[in-house]
C-alpha cells in the first residue's frame, strides 16, 4: 500500500492530510462488497485499489492512496451530462423529457411515468439516456466530443475514452438499447435512438482518476467554475439543478438514507467511484471498486459517512448567517477623514459627525446576510443624514442583495438622506442593477467613492458648510491666524512676520517632494493641500486648510521629506526657513518655545485622534 | 383585504416588507384549488384567507395578510413530532420503526416496506403514526402534553388544541386506525394502537397561525433554538435529521420537483399551511386554504417559489465559504503592543517582529472555513516563531474546526513555534476540546490572552530578551539616559539634574490619577508603568520602560490628567515640576527648546506608528 503525501513543499504536513491518511487506514480494513462483473473489463479491477481526494471550493487539494489510478466514470457521468443538457435546452425543455422525482427504485429500473413515458429522473439509466439525447451537435461524434470537452473542463485536464470498456459496454448493452427504443416510442428521444445509446455508453466509459472526481466535485461546489483552472464548466444558474437531482436521486434507492446520514449530494458509479459535493465548501472523490447491493462503492460510502461526521459536513447543519454582516459601525464623530480640520471645525464635528453613519460591510451579501444591514440602517438614529456603506470586504453580492440595496437607497433618498458607497468596483452587478433600476436618476443617486476618506470628507464638508466657523472657499488666513502663532502678541508677530517668505503654487503643483531635503516649514494662507504617500496611487495621509502648517516634521529632525504634498487648489503659502527658525531660538527663544509647545499640542491632538480611531477597530 | 404593516415603530417601512406586500398582491390573484373537505370543519375555512410570514434565523419577523388567523397544523406537525421522537429514542431506534426513503407516492399511501412493514418515511401518515408511537410519557394525555409543549416552544407562545377539528378527525379517521393496526401487526407500534392514533389526530389538530409557522420554521433554521425567545425547542444534533426528511419527503410525490424548483426543505398541511426552512437563514410560513391535487396549498407553493426565486434562497445555490476567514494578517514588524519601546528596541522589532504572525480570524469556523487558515499558517514563513490567533470576531466554532485548531497547535509546537489565542472566552467548546485532547500538556500548550496587546507584548519581550539592547528587569536608567535629555552636554545635565526630585512607588500604586491637575512630568528610572483609560476595566494605552518620560501632555496644555498611570513593578522616578520647566525657559531657553524638540520628535514617531497601524485596518 502506498500512501502519497501531497503538499510536500510545505515543511509541515497539514492536519487535514493526516486526517485523510488516518481515514484511509481505517477504511482500507473495510473489505466487503464485490467488484462489478457485468462486463469483463470491470471485473479486471484490482479490488484493493483505494483513493480519497478532498478538494475545497477554493481549490486546495488533499489526497491519499491510489488517486492517480484510472477507471471509468460510469454513472457519475449522469449529473454532468444533465448539466450540459440544461445548458443546451434550458430547464423547461429538459424537464419535458426527464423528470426530477426520486423513484425509490433500484439503479437499473426503467421507471418511466406510466402516462407520459417520461423517465422519473436523470440519474436512472432511462433518464440518463433521454438526457444524452438532449446534447446538441450535428453528428453523434460532435455530440460526444462536447461531452468529453465539458468533462475535461470539470476535471481541469484532458480526459479520454477507455475504448475497451466502451466496446464491452456497447456489446452487452441490450437492456439500455431496449430503454432507448422505449423512449423513442414515447417521443422522449427523437430520430434513431441507437446513436444516442452509443453516446451514453461512451459517456460512461470516460476514463478518470480519483483526483479528477475530487476536482469535478469541487467545480460544482464552486458554482460551476473549476477552482484550480478558473475555467467555467457549467453555467452557475444550473448548478443548483444538477445538485438537486444528485441530492434526491443520486444514490438510487439509498438516496433518502444517504441524505439523512451523510447529507451531501452525491453520485456513485459502478466502477467504484463516488463523487460528493457540499455546495460552497468541498468536493469529495473516492475510488474503491467493491460495491454493495445498491451498486455503491462500499468504502466510498464509508469514507463519505466518516468525512461528513468528522468534518461536520451535513448540508442541513449550518450556522446562522447574517450575524457578521456589519464588521464595524461608527460615525464621523468617532472617526474622520484625513482632512485635518481647525480646532473649531473639529469641535463641531464631534457633535455634527453623528449625522454620518458609516457601515463597514463584509462577507457574501445574499438575502439573509443583507437583511440585518437593511434593518440596522432603517432602525438607526433619525438624525443620520449620510449613510456610508463601505463594501471593501464584501466578497460577493447576489441579485436579491442588490435589489435590497437599491430599495434601501431609494427609501433613504426619499427621506432626504444621502447614501454613499465606497470600495464597490469589484461588484459590477451592484452597479448594473442600480443603473437598470434607477434609470435617469442613476448618475445622481448612485454616489460612489473609491475610499472612505474621500466619502467622509465630502460628508464632513457638507456638515461644516453652514456652521458659524464656515469659511468661503477663497478664505485667506492672516499670519496672526496661523495655527502655530495663535496667542502671539503683536510684538511677537512683528518678530516672525519679516521671516516669512510668500510663495504661490498652481493647482496640481507639487509643493514638497518625498526624498528632498527639508529646509523650510510652510504656513498655508489660502487654498488646500493634500499629503500623499510616495508611489503611483499614493494613499492620502492628510489634507490641510488655511491657517495650518505643514512640513514641520522633516524640518525638525533633519530627515528627508517622507511624503509628497500637492496643491489641491491654487495655493498661497508663507514659508519659514530652517536657518530663521534657528535664529529665533538664539534671539527670541520665548517665541521658539511657544511655537514648539503649540506643535507638541497639535501632535498630541493628532495622536489622540489616531488612538481613538484605532480603538474603533479593536 | 387587510394588509398589516408591521415594524411600524421604525419611521421607514423596510423594503422587505414592501416586497412581501407586493408578493401578497401578486399571489392573491391566484385563485385555483379547492379547500379540503374530508372533514366538515376544514370545509368551513374561508378560501380567501391568505397570510405570509418570513422570519430570519436571527429573529426578524416580516408578515403580511391574515397572519393571525388560526387554523390546524395538520401534516406540518409531522416533522416536529419526528424531532421529539428522535430526542426520546435516538436516531437508531427511531430508524428501526420508520424509514427515511422518499416513496414517490401520494400523501395518503400506506407505503409500508413489503418485508419489514416499516413505513418508508415519517412524512406519510403511516410513518407519522409510527412516529407518534415513539413519544415518551406515562399516559396518552402526558404524551400529547409533551407534543403540545414542544410545539409551543417552537412557536414561542402557548398553543392549544382545536377540539372541534380533533373530534371531527377522530370520528372520520378510520383509514388511519387501519394503518395503526397494520403497524401493530408488524410491531412498529407496541400495545394498543388506538391511543397513539388519537395522539396523531390531536397533533394534527393543534391550532396555529401563519406567524407561528414562520417562527417555527425560523427555529429550525436557527439550529432548534427559537430566535425570538432564545429557548431550545429541539436539540441541535437532530435538526439536520428533521430537515432531511422534510427535504426528501416533505411535499409528498411533489418533493423532488419542489427541491429542484424551490430548493428549501418544506412541509405542507391540508388546512392550507406551508412551512419552509432554509437552514441558517430564514423560516417561511404561508397560509391559504385552497389546495392542489397533491394536497399542497396553491398559494403556499406559489409564494415559496417566488420567495426562492427573488430572494435567491435555493439550498444548492451557495457562495463559496472560507474566503473571508482571515480578516487581517500582520506581523509585529507592522503592528506592536502598547508597550512603548526604546528607539533601539523599536528598530530591533522592525526586523525581529517578522517572527510574530498575527491572524485576525472571523466568521463561523467549520471545516471549509478553517481549512484556509490552517493552510495559510502552515504555508507561512519558516522564520515565524509566534502565531497569534485573534478569535474576537469568530461567531461560532464547530467540533471539526476545534479538532483542526488542536492539530494545528500540536504541529506548530512540534516545530517549537508558540501559539497564542486571544479573545476566545466566548468559545468554550475550543477550550473543552483542547483540554480533552491536550491532557497533561493543556495548561502549558493552550496559551490564551484576553487581548492582542498583552499577547503581542509577551512575544515582543521574548524576541527582545536576547538582543544586544536587552536590559535586566532591574535596570536603572541614569538621567543622562532619560529620553528627553539624550544629547545633552554635561553642562546642560548639570542644570537640569538639581531640578529633578526622586520618588518611589510600590507595585500597583497609582502614580497619576485621571482628573487630577497636572503639575509635573515624570522620568522613569527603574521598573515599568502602564497607562490605562479611566473606568472599571480600562483599556491599556501604553506601557513604559526605564528612560522614558510620562505625563508630559497634560503638563504642557494645563488640562487635567486624562488617564491613570499605575506602577507595574516597584518603580523609581524623577519628577520635574511645571514651575521648574518654566524657570528653564526663562533662564536656559536652549535647554527647554532641546527638550521640546525631542518631545516633538517622540510624538511624531508615535503618530507615524499609529498611522501605520491604522493602515493595517484600511
Amino acid at each position: 500500500m502506498t500512501i502519497m503525501k501531497k503538499n510536500s513543499a510545505s515543511t509541515i504536513v497539514s492536519p487535514i492530510q493526516d486526517f485523510l491518511e488516518e481515514l484511509y487506514r481505517k477504511c482500507v480494513a473495510e473489505d466487503s462488497g464485490q467488484v462489478a462483473t457485468y462486463i469483463p473489463e470491470l471485473a479486471k479491477a484490482n479490488p484493493d485499489w483505494f483513493g480519497i481526494c478532498v478538494v475545497t471550493a477554493n481549490g486546495a487539494v488533499y489526497e491519499v492512496g491510489e488517486t492517480q489510478q484510472e477507471f471509468t466514470i460510469q454513472s457519475i457521468s449522469k449529473p454532468f451530462v444533465y448539466g450540459l443538457a440544461l445548458e443546451d435546452n434550458g430547464r423547461a425543455a429538459t424537464l419535458e423529457r426527464v423528470g426530477v422525482e426520486p423513484t425509490g427504485d433500484a439503479f437499473n429500473s426503467i421507471s418511466l411515468d406510466p402516462g407520459t413515458g417520461r423517465p422519473r429522473n436523470p440519474m436512472i439509466n432511462a433518464g440518463a439516456i433521454a438526457t444524452a439525447g438532449l446534447i446538441a451537435g450535428k453528428t453523434p461524434a460532435s455530440r460526444f466530443k462536447r461531452v468529453l470537452e465539458t468533462f475535461s473542463l470539470y476535471a481541469g485536464r484532458e480526459l479520454g475514452l477507455d475504448e475497451t470498456v466502451y466496446r464491452s459496454e456497447s456489446e452487452t448493452g441490450h437492456r439500455n438499447r431496449a430503454i432507448g427504443y422505449m423512449l423513442r416510442n414515447f417521443d422522449k428521444l427523437t430520430g434513431d435512438p441507437m446513436p444516442t445509446t452509443e453516446i451514453y455508453f461512451k459517456q460512461c466509459s470516460i476514463s478518470v482518476n480519483c483526483r479528477d472526481l475530487g476536482v469535478m466535485a469541487a467545480t460544482l461546489a464552486n458554482g460551476g467554475i473549476n477552482p484550480i483552472t478558473g475555467k467555467q464548466a457549467l453555467r452557475g444558474e444550473y448548478v443548483e439543478s444538477v445538485l438537486s437531482v444528485m441530492g434526491t436521486c443520486g444514490m438510487y434507492d439509498y438516496s433518502g438514507e444517504w441524505l439523512y446520514n451523510v447529507g451531501i449530494p452525491a453520485k456513485s458509479g459502478v466502477a467504484g467511484g463516488v463523487l460528493a459535493v457540499l455546495p460552497g465548501q468541498v468536493g469529495i472523490g473516492v475510488f474503491s471498486p467493491k460495491l454493495d447491493a445498491h451498486g455503491n462503492s462500499v468504502r466510498g460510502i464509508r469514507v463519505c459517512q466518516e468525512l461528513s461526521r468528522h468534518l461536520d459536513l451535513h448540508l442541513y447543519n449550518r450556522p446562522v448567517a447574517g450575524r457578521s454582516t456589519i464588521l464595524n459601525k461608527f460615525t464621523a464623530a468617532e472617526f474622520n477623514s484625513n482632512h485635518v480640520r481647525t480646532k473649531e471645525e473639529g469641535d463641531d464635528l464631534r457633535e455634527l459627525g453623528k449625522a454620518v453613519q458609516v457601515y463597514q460591510v463584509q462577507g457574501h451579501l445574499a438575502f439573509a446576510t443583507t437583511e440585518p444591514l437593511v434593518r440596522d440602517v432603517l432602525g438607526g438614529n433619525e438624525e443620520v443624514q449620510f449613510v456610508l456603506l463601505d463594501l471593501k470586504r464584501v466578497l460577493s453580492l447576489n441579485e436579491s442583495a442588490g435589489h435590497l440595496m437599491h430599495a434601501l437607497l431609494v427609501k433613504l433618498r426619499a427621506q432626504h438622506k444621502a447614501v454613499l458607497f465606497t470600495h464597490c468596483d469589484h461588484l459590477p452587478l451592484l452597479r448594473r442593477l442600480m443603473k437598470k433600476k434607477l434609470g435617469d436618476t442613476f448618475a445622481e443617486a448612485y454616489v460612489t467613492y473609491p475610499n472612505n476618506d474621500l466619502a467622509l470628507e465630502w460628508c464632513e464638508s457638507c456638515l461644516l458648510e453652514h456652521t458659524r466657523h464656515a469659511r468661503s472657499a477663497n478664505y485667506k488666513a492672516k499670519p496672526s491666524e496661523y495655527h502655530l502663532f495663535v496667542g502671539f502678541s503683536a510684538e511677537e508677530l512683528k518678530v516672525v512676520q519679516p521671516l516669512l517668505q510668500t510663495r504661490a503654487f498652481k493647482v496640481g503643483q507639487t509643493i514638497i517632494k518625498a526624498g528632498d531635503a527639508a529646509r523650510e516649514v510652510f504656513f498655508l494662507a489660502r487654498g488646500h493641500v493634500s499629503v500623499f504617500l510616495p508611489g503611483e496611487d499614493g494613499h492620502r495621509l492628510a489634507r490641510f486648510s488655511p491657517g495650518m502648517s505643514f512640513g514641520e516634521m522633516a524640518f525638525l529632525d533633519g530627515a528627508p521629506r517622507s511624503a509628497n504634498i500637492v496643491a489641491d487648489t491654487d495655493v498661497e503659502c508663507d514659508q519659514l526657513a530652517l536657518k530663521d527658525f534657528e535664529w529665533l531660538g538664539e534671539n527670541h527663544p520665548a517665541i521658539k518655545i511657544k511655537m514648539l509647545e503649540k506643535l507638541c499640542l497639535d501632535l498630541t491632538t493628532k495622536l489622540r485622534k489616531a488612538n481613538r480611531e484605532l480603538s474603533v477597530f479593536e
